[in-house]
């Protein structure tokens, strides 16, 4: 009897706690190529959020969102707080700083930061937010620009784990998948390693292929046996760099779209950042960097990084 | 009807063929940790091979074949000749040496090399062959000594198509997979291109689990998000090299058994020679080469190839 009366309690407070949650009110900082495809995804699950970008026209054609001036206006009242932002020194200084937002959220809101800065940085945000009386979360996300269109993206998230249950409902809004990673600032490093991992594996696979192929291999036949043995991976499997192997992947549009060489650059940096603060050798993550920043410096950086196939080839550079 | 004429007598030739081939005899040269499973899987599936290997030793055990005390004794009369040796001198020294198996081999039989040697070596075997009169293939394994013991390797087969499809009932008795890959050399060029992804990608995790960890993240957890993440590969999902992620694994049992570290930087470097030959750029293969080679100084030349985790955790050097 006394069992049954606890779980009715329970029961009732869960309902009543996420019908908070489905009426909670939703700002949202930052409204590039990422964050306006977020927003949009938002609106189509009837949340009214206040938008603001530091660009006035990135927000001028978002439907069904309230555009604010200001970065304090939009923060107003909220309960959930969104940024989505290119670097940690913007995040740092949107939040942190002299006119940062932190001045203006009521206590106890939720600040979510799914920019992707680094487990350094994001340790500093939540350490602030604490200071402010804000419940912070790092929650970082992979998909790129096709899985925020999608609203298929996937957030790793750090902090406290029940902040996390509370704002999921909100994220699959967005995304398919919320993974909790652990403290704050583990959502940026489980986000660090797996790009780390993704960008020297897409380099091995794309000098295998730029190797066999050279050899006298058929790019389809070697891609098949590869994708059966312990060589395979994503980026030979669903992503593979060699034009004419794949449809729908940036090799068959002489890799426009996708996930940029600049954007994987400035992850493997970070990477190595948050390596060097604990002297872990992560040497092939290094030249990987090296690599994407001569590219970088070739202006492919807005090309997707499948393109170091066709650096390895001989045909990447001639035209820049 | 002529039609139907010919297609009974093309059946007729086929089951003659076949009827054939499961009579074939079969020679067999090297019977090392690789070549004595593989020996007996083929009498498990009732042929009775003649074997010999330079160690009297290696070959006493195997019930069921018929020892022979020189190579040029064990190709006698056979029609099919397959040779597993440590590398591609001496497989160039058995076969084409002065007292090479080819100036004992009957004219129009099949000599099958499984031997990991690289594509350049392959197409001079396949050039000795063809002046004496023999069918020459390369076909390299994978699967290691756990498959050679399960026959479920999986041969990568350079040469004729059809002399190909001639040995696949003989290749299935020791193996699950037959890929024809090519031209001559097309088996080996296949295999160094596999491995040496693996070999990146295994080397790309290992620098990912290692950081992750260290920064406070849970092994498994890590894991689970990149196995569903862009970083998957088979490095991470079914051969993890992190130990009290997987069971069954090298990383298991102190990193005992498996694929050595010796055996992948010999296919590293070939995959090296392979690409100056025709200055193919593989910097990430170079350096995972040189790691592997790093821990072979070290004495870990034996241990199972995810042993770079350890390396990079600060453990494995200690006690060598």
């Amino acid at each position: 009897m006394f069992r049954n009366t606890v779980r009715v309690y329970f029961l009732r407070v869960e309902r009543n706690f996420s019908q908070n949650r489905q009426n909670s009110n939703v700002a949202f900082l930052g409204c590039g190529q990422m964050g306006a495809r977020m927003v949009n995804n938002l609106i189509k699950h009837g949340k009214k959020p206040k938008i603001y970008d530091v660009v006035p026209s990135a927000i001028q054609n978002i439907q069904g969102a309230t555009p604010c001036s200001t970065p304090e206006e939009t923060v107003e009242g909220a309960d959930i707080i969104i940024t989505m932002l290119p670097n940690g020194q913007i995040v740092k200084d949107t939040i942190m700083g002299d006119k940062g937002v932190l001045k203006n959220i009521r206590k106890n809101a939720l600040l979510l930061d799914c920019s992707t800065t680094g487990p350094q940085v994001a340790r500093k945000l939540n350490e602030a937010a604490q200071a402010a009386n804000v419940r912070f979360l790092d929650a970082p996300v992979s998909g790129g620009v096709v899985g925020a269109q999608a609203g298929t993206l996937c957030f790793m998230v750090g902090g406290n784990e029940k902040d996390c249950k509370e704002v999921e409902p909100v994220l699959l809004h967005m995304g398919s998948k919320v993974h909790f990673c652990g403290a704050s600032g583990a959502g940026q490093i489980t986000k660090l390693c797996n790009n780390l991992i993704l960008g020297v594996t897409m380099i091995g696979t794309c000098e295998a292929m730029n190797l066999g192929i050279k050899l006298g291999l058929d790019p389809k036949l070697l891609t098949d046996v590869v994708n059966v043995s312990t060589g395979r991976s994503w980026s030979s499997d669903t992503y593979n760099p060699v034009p004419g192997v794949m449809e729908n992947v940036p090799a068959a549009r002489d890799y426009e779209g996708g996930f940029s060489c600049e954007l994987i650059a400035k992850d493997l940096g970070l990477a190595g950042d948050a390596a060097l603060s604990i002297n872990a050798p992560v040497p092939l993550t290094a030249l990987t960097h090296q690599i994407f920043r001569t590219l970088m410096t070739y202006n492919l950086g807005k090309k997707d990084f499948s393109v170091v196939y066709k650096y390895f080839k001989g045909e990447a550079l001639k035209n820049n």
